[in-house]
């Protein structure tokens, strides 16, 4: 089957390109490895408006709950693993068999983990953004053994504890008061001179009483002998450098965009972002959009996200129209005459 | 009160900004005729992610509930006259008495209805978008006398009557939808040669077997003695002029945006929409930016308007972090040294 639109990816923005594409009534295959994004890692969200206070799990729940009320082909826990363009030759040896509808121009082939592809005219890449890492001795060895990126899944570990995080942004503030609950002492290890961080959620920080600040703070090493016991950092102010006793370190330091398994087909930013028109998501691809944190967008939000999804979705259902016409010199929703329902 | 950011609006794009404003603890005022924008006058909404089918005045409550959660300054029931930018001038005579802080470059007073007059350092304008009128005789007369342009407000009046509805997009599918609850027959008039609106709307629109849709049709008169009794209607393909018996026409044909009361301070297009960034919101003018359906955004939707509205508080937070930088040389979050909460 030649499919409208593929969407790739389950989070916010995937979810809502789904919604928009569905009730655009277009043939749509949306593949995600879950329905989770990096939302449902969020413990308390309160800009998602209309929803105070709503966990990330709760959210995502919500948002997945009612794109399945929607007609569209979903491919649950798969990822994607390459996407190829095709081009358009009859009878071209690349073209998956039984196809049958010919594609007005290119078409694009997503290949999953399990070794199926699919096809479609047009194509929507939400395929989010993973936590970026120290890259410092110790961060992989103790993964999973007192290092983390996920304060929600793994605080609770922590009980009574001392532990460190990484980062001044939003995501780190969160994580320290995820563990402030847990642990006895969260040390916030900022490698800049300010924290960026909403200063509503540096001062639910301090209400915990359990947190240092330090400024400044470049950790140089995880160290332990099975689990981790502590961390080497350099002030840069002072340029001494010292180990901090902690049972845990929780790397909040920012994103890295998922687009690796694009190859070349898409311009990308030097973080691995796709660029896309921010009016749009169009791509520098024909028939291509991007939404979500896997783009190049200043500002990263679960709202923001969940808009450029609609935004694509939209752009897209355009594109196919006048793609359509191109084909049946007739255009999609012509209704010619006039007639009763 | 010298305010840090003024946001004009109620609509989901002003109490989005609000509410971002006030997680940065920006001293803020919101001004807003109510908390309804065009949404509550949408019966049914299904493209608010996580919450499927809510009422578009359901949707607004959680909205202004979500809102009124935060520490910020609201003046309610009030409409704004005009704004006006003020040179930073030492003892200008123009600037309101009591003044406790200058301003680092230009301010901006926002007038009101009664008479009060407010400044900020900066402005988030989410003016929204009013119902553009056909513009043809009877359509004043008759206003609220048969002619509406909100089906949510008006339907009920019209059981078992014969009504007409002016235009092809969603809005004009959602007031047939509407009405088709009450009225015996819809005839749904189409200027052009197609329906813009979802197929799934159309879908819904032919399951309640009512609706007649007509195309090429353009209204030229609205016809009565004291209520609407017919609707004169002429039609492009075959020319001819035709009159149709109907109680009611709901004009549903797109908006215009409301910005009259900025006069010539930001650039607007030639629809009166406010040119804007679609990155951040930011109009021709420094310190001011813009967000929602009084934009010139390309498509028009609650969640993208509401998406408009956080970026352009989260771009009002950078600018007037920077100019507190510029005033005190020294970074607004900075915190100096390390310390503990």
């Amino acid at each position: 089957m030649l499919y409208d639109l593929i969407i790739i990816g389950g989070g916010p923005a995937g979810i809502t390109a789904g919604i928009y594409a569905a009730r655009k009534k277009l043939n749509t295959l949306l593949i995600a490895k879950d329905f989770f994004g990096q939302t449902a890692k969020t413990g308390e969200i309160d800009n998602w408006p209309g929803s105070p206070k709503i966990s990330g799990g709760a959210l995502m729940q919500n948002f997945e709950k009612h794109l399945k009320n929607f007609a569209l082909g979903i491919k649950e826990n798969q990822t994607v693993i390459s996407v190829k363009q095709e081009a358009v030759q009859e009878g071209a040896s690349l073209l998956p068999a039984g196809r049958s509808e010919a594609p007005s121009s290119a078409s694009f082939v997503v290949r999953i983990e399990s070794g199926e592809s699919f096809e479609a005219k047009a194509l929507v890449v939400c395929s989010g953004a993973s936590p970026k890492r120290l890259g410092v001795p110790g961060e992989d060895k103790f993964t999973g053994k007192g290092v983390s990126f996920c304060s929600l899944c793994d605080a609770p570990f922590f009980q009574g504890k001392n532990v460190a995080v990484a980062g001044g942004g939003n995501s780190a503030l969160e994580a320290a008061l995820d563990l402030a609950k847990y642990a006895d002492k969260i040390y916030l290890l900022e490698a800049g001179d300010f924290l960026q961080g909403d200063p509503l959620l540096q001062d639910s920080l301090k209400q915990t009483g359990k947190v240092e600040i330090r400024l400044n703070q470049e950790i140089k090493e995880i160290q332990g002998k099975t689990m981790v016991e502590g961390a080497m950092v350099f002030d840069r102010s002072s340029q001494k450098t010292e180990i901090i006793a902690v049972a845990g370190v929780f790397v909040e330091i920012g994103w890295t965009a998922q687009s690796d398994f694009l190859g070349d087909l898409l311009s990308k930013n030097e973080r691995g972002e796709i660029i896309a028109d921010p009016e749009t998501g169009q791509t520098s691809l024909e028939g291509v959009w991007a939404a979500g944190d896997c783009v190049n967008a200043k500002y990263k939000q679960i709202l923001l996200a969940s808009a450029s999804g609609a935004r694509a979705a939209l752009s897209a259902y355009e594109y196919l129209n006048k793609l359509k016409v191109k084909n049946d010199e007739n255009n999609f929703n012509k209704i010619s005459g006039n007639f009763n329902f």
